[in-house]
């Protein structure tokens, strides 16, 4: 583990020291999340390969596979080079690349790493072979396929042409890439898992159009963590690319839990510092600069009376809900925030201040570097 | 100017080279709207000290300055700091500070530039003036109010008291920051325009109070890109903190025009490119991680039969609108986005890709670094 101390955060020093606004890992309840889903991934003989497109950070890459991650997942070429640069030594970019200038960069890292790719067009595998030819390298290429989230993925009845097509070009077909992003956020189970159950049966209709061209599929790979556990009993998915698991935002934890699933913690905060006060709020100075909204306005951590209103950018404006009489924080006081969505919050920030031992009385143990943060391209 | 390239952007290449996604001036558009800003504040006798907030870049700072600007704004002690060793001369950071450790801060950089800040507590006044102390430094005092944004800032009944504790401590009393930041997003000019008469009726009684304590106001300072040609006709404000009008994003440009402001045109652009697609849309590459949604969704630019709708992190949805018939971009297309919101779109990038010609074929005349993206504390 890097132990770098950076302005705001020192290592060896008090919780309460961290400057504010930071991001802060409770890296006892990180560890918890880590063990219970390499437990959970071990027990169904499934491979795991968290999405490192969540945390951005190589230890952490490093931390998941030591703990039996296959590999890790990510969105963007920038992320896979800012990752192999901190010797992750197996990345899936499970998503498309069409510019010609990325694909020579695709083509690169993969004569420096093991690599993977997701495909969802003949102009793709097209320009994704050429650019490996120019490089003289090679890569696992995934066929996405739409299970019904409407982004990105070919249909299934497509699946096999499309894998015919990267095999005539030379390439190592993988698999399929079949990821549902909007079933993770229904709330109730019973929603989630009939929504897992359709995209299983698309999965299984673009099994048998490849199967009938000819062509052997070794892995299905996709699943999140609000459904992982029925993509994991559904027989077709052999790969679960969970990522949230590990810091569980607020989004995630407003789900019901599925009882076949193990529960996560809360890992990841943002510490935040009353700045101004009145009588009928207080304002702290962590906003939406520090924190995305994109999936709603993170909770006051622990103070249950208490409740965060959007102050705008650089502002949060904590008041009492309505009914409690719990005393409003005072200027100074540190406010816990649980934000709202990690991904993005993370990429707000370049460093993680990871501390031992809780967030009332705990020591920073390292500071890690937000390695992929800002890697859009 | 700074010329810089990087990998994404090189100086003097064509615009259809910029890698994607990617923060793009268009900088024609954006010097109009510089000499459009500087030429209604001239007009009127007012100071003009833009939000640098906005646009986090000393290099624009200081373009603003020249066109006549007295310095600019920001509002947290980061980024005064990054403008400050971009040899931005005059910052006002328009906000609280009450942790000590960045007052320790905030005292070294009084000590190298020209510098003021806002207070809104007798707590944080007292450590303001231990820090000066400490470091032997001096800065400019401004006793925010809240004029009915229900933020930060006294009651105008508390303005004298606290203008008194400042000038008691030996501090410079500077004036009044008086902003109303809801305001400038009310949608009627009317709406706009009674917010702000309501704001100046509170000016004017924490001005009384000021007056009683004995005490002269040298200048009342505040207004936004929504409302400053209502604080420039109210004959209280001396000073206006518009930042947004060198940009001008979507959600400024939803506001109905007041008759008595300047008119700004769409100066920040994301760049984006459509790596999938099917019948029914187009995936861009650029989700929210490229541009912030705090206030909607970007629209896309010039193709009004084209609708944005949210793909996530990484991903855009390009739909056509219900009852177009306008074809859908296709695979490798470049689209151009004007995003929701231009200040937290401008933190998540690390350089402006700065064009001269029009985004259909100019070339990139600079590529200017956001000196302090991430500046958070």
């Amino acid at each position: 583990m890097t132990a770098r101390s950076t302005a705001e955060a020192r290592v060896g020093d008090p919780v309460g020291s961290i400057d504010t606004p930071a991001l802060v890992i409770d890296l006892d309840a990180m560890q918890r999340n880590l063990a219970r889903m390499a437990e959970f991934a071990g027990k169904h003989r499934l491979r795991l390969r968290p999405h490192a497109k969540m945390h951005k950070s190589a230890t952490i890459a490093k931390l998941q596979i030591a703990a039996g991650a296959v590999g890790v997942c990510v969105q963007k070429v920038g992320e896979a080079e800012a990752l192999a640069d901190g010797a992750v030594s197996d990345i899936f970019i499970s998503n498309e690349v069409i510019a010609e200038a990325k694909l020579a960069r695709v083509a690169a890292l993969a004569g420096r790493t093991k690599l993977a790719i997701a495909v969802d067009s003949p102009l793709g595998v097209d320009r994704l072979a050429q650019a490996l030819k120019a490089a003289g390298s090679m890569l696992d290429v995934f066929v996405e396929i739409d299970v019904g989230h409407g982004r990105c993925g070919v249909a299934p009845a497509a699946a096999g042409a499309l894998a015919h097509q990267v095999v005539a070009h030379g390439l190592r077909f993988a698999g399929l890439q079949a990821y549902h992003g909007r079933a993770q956020h229904q709330r109730e189970p019973a929603e989630r898992e009939a929504t897992v159950r359709h995209a299983v049966s698309q999965v299984r209709a673009a099994l048998a159009g490849i199967t009938a061209a000819g062509i052997a599929c070794p892995l299905v790979t996709g699943a999140g963590t609000g459904t992982f556990a029925f993509e994991a009993a559904s027989g077709v998915y052999g790969e679960l690319q969970a990522g949230s698991y590990l810091f569980m935002d607020r989004d995630y934890a407003d789900n019901t839990a599925a009882s076949n699933a193990p529960t996560f913690e809360h890992a990841l905060f943002v510490k935040s510092q009353v700045m101004s006060c009145s009588t009928s709020h207080a304002v702290v100075d962590a906003g939406h600069k520090s924190h995305a909204i994109d999936s709603g306005l993170p909770r006051v951590w622990q103070r249950d009376g208490l409740e965060f209103a959007n102050g705008g950018d650089e502002h949060g404006i904590v008041h009492r809900r309505a009914g409690s009489a719990v005393a409003l924080p005072a200027l100074g006081d540190t406010v816990w925030l649980v934000p709202g969505h990690c991904d993005p919050t993370v990429n707000l920030h370049d460093h993680f201040a990871v501390v031992r031992g809780g967030l009332d009385n705990g020591i920073i143990e390292a500071v890690w570097p937000v390695d992929a943060r800002g890697k859009l391209t």
